[in-house]
């Protein structure tokens, strides 16, 4: 199937490159974040969901990236979100980056509910916000 | 006339902010710098453009920007390029940032084309490029 | 006097550059921002003093830099910051960055207490800002 | 044994940080690539390393980061490098980002010689960069 959980296109610019030519590869996390965001945003947003789950955050617990090949100033970069696995506590997103229909990244985000517990930070579960997104698109 | 050089749209993203909730005030110049290749890129781009004009770069010498009010996650800016004055060896540009009809940030860029001397860096002439970015849009 | 209000070292590298090899500059406004953090650092932090002043912020309202001289990956970046002037409801400070001898940046910001008002923002007075910083150097 | 190929020190700023107040995290990967390129200046920097290799950069193939606890504005970030494997064409990096006796961030970069080939980008043996840099430190 075709679909995507969500379809971002980021216009890669000057400012994005190092000086190698080549986007400094933390602006791909930065894209993969900014991706995630935007599909959140088809569920009201990370602000709505938080307040909806009681959630201070759906943060980061994990991530990767693979640098396929290289990208640079004009090139339009298709980056597709898909959901891996909901798993009780985590969710593992997939992130697919394409130039035309070449691959230059690939990469995933494990995020968690981060819940206030007193002091402390804890996992909440995934079951809600599951629920959620499956009937956002 | 309501026509700009370029008009650009940016969704401002959760990491785009800053622990008050609002954008972090740096990512409003890199907007603008991605504005400016945005507009370059309808004349080919920076580095074709800096090939025909045998220089190493468009760069800076001198920004500024006012925030006029807070922007967040989610919102769409419309920012606006237009050039406010060629000179002989700068060009002015005047970015408008807009959230629907309320402004966020208002900005400038003197650029220069940075020409290789030697060693040394200096400032070439505006006229080609002007030329060609008149005939652009 | 040679005393500045604070003096931070930036040690620049390949990452902050763009692909004429110098500083992609919206980061040298990330550096200001990042040096006038660490001057609320000698007063207890943004976030003890928001909480001491009833404060949201103590965010922009206008900026500025010129670009005096490239820099690049591996250059010490001496950044002094200084009050130029404390005014009712805002504060401008000034930011000179040297390379050794050289000056590379130059800039301003202007900040305000940011205060809530019902469901507005509003400048907040200078004074006790200005009353705890000038008790911290 | 106590001793890293590079120890670096990042002191976490507001502007680091998201709106949950936590650092955003591809603020980690610029921070890893911010201390290999600290690494490599012990050897004369990645540009002087570049041209003594004929490599056009030492760029990255793959790279990860697990979120371990969070950090925020003021925390001073140990951030230690270690070189978990030379590989024939590859070279890969351990990063371990302490706040205190704590563990926020743990991640790694696989990174390879850039080299032109024609057209294509090739990655060129590593024994001439390990020679290098187990000699620097």
């Amino acid at each position: 199937m075709s679909q995507h959980a969500f379809l971002n296109q980021i216009r890669i610019s000057f400012g994005d490159c190092d000086p190698a030519g080549i986007v400094f590869y933390p602006n791909y996390y930065r894209w993969f974040d900014a991706t995630c965001h935007a599909w959140f945003r088809t569920a009201g947003g990370h602000e709505a969901l938080c307040r909806t789950l009681g959630a201070i955050g759906i943060g980061l617990v994990d991530s990767g990236a693979a640098f396929r090949s290289p990208a640079s100033d004009g090139d339009l970069l298709d980056l597709a979100l898909d959901v891996e696995e909901w798993r009780n506590k985590t969710v593992r997103l997939r992130y697919v980056g394409r130039i035309g229909e070449r691959i230059a990244v690939e990469g995933f985000e494990i995020r968690a509910l981060l819940m206030r517990d007193g002091n402390r930070l804890r996992a909440g579960e995934m079951t809600p916000l599951r629920a959620i997104m499956d009937g956002s698109y």
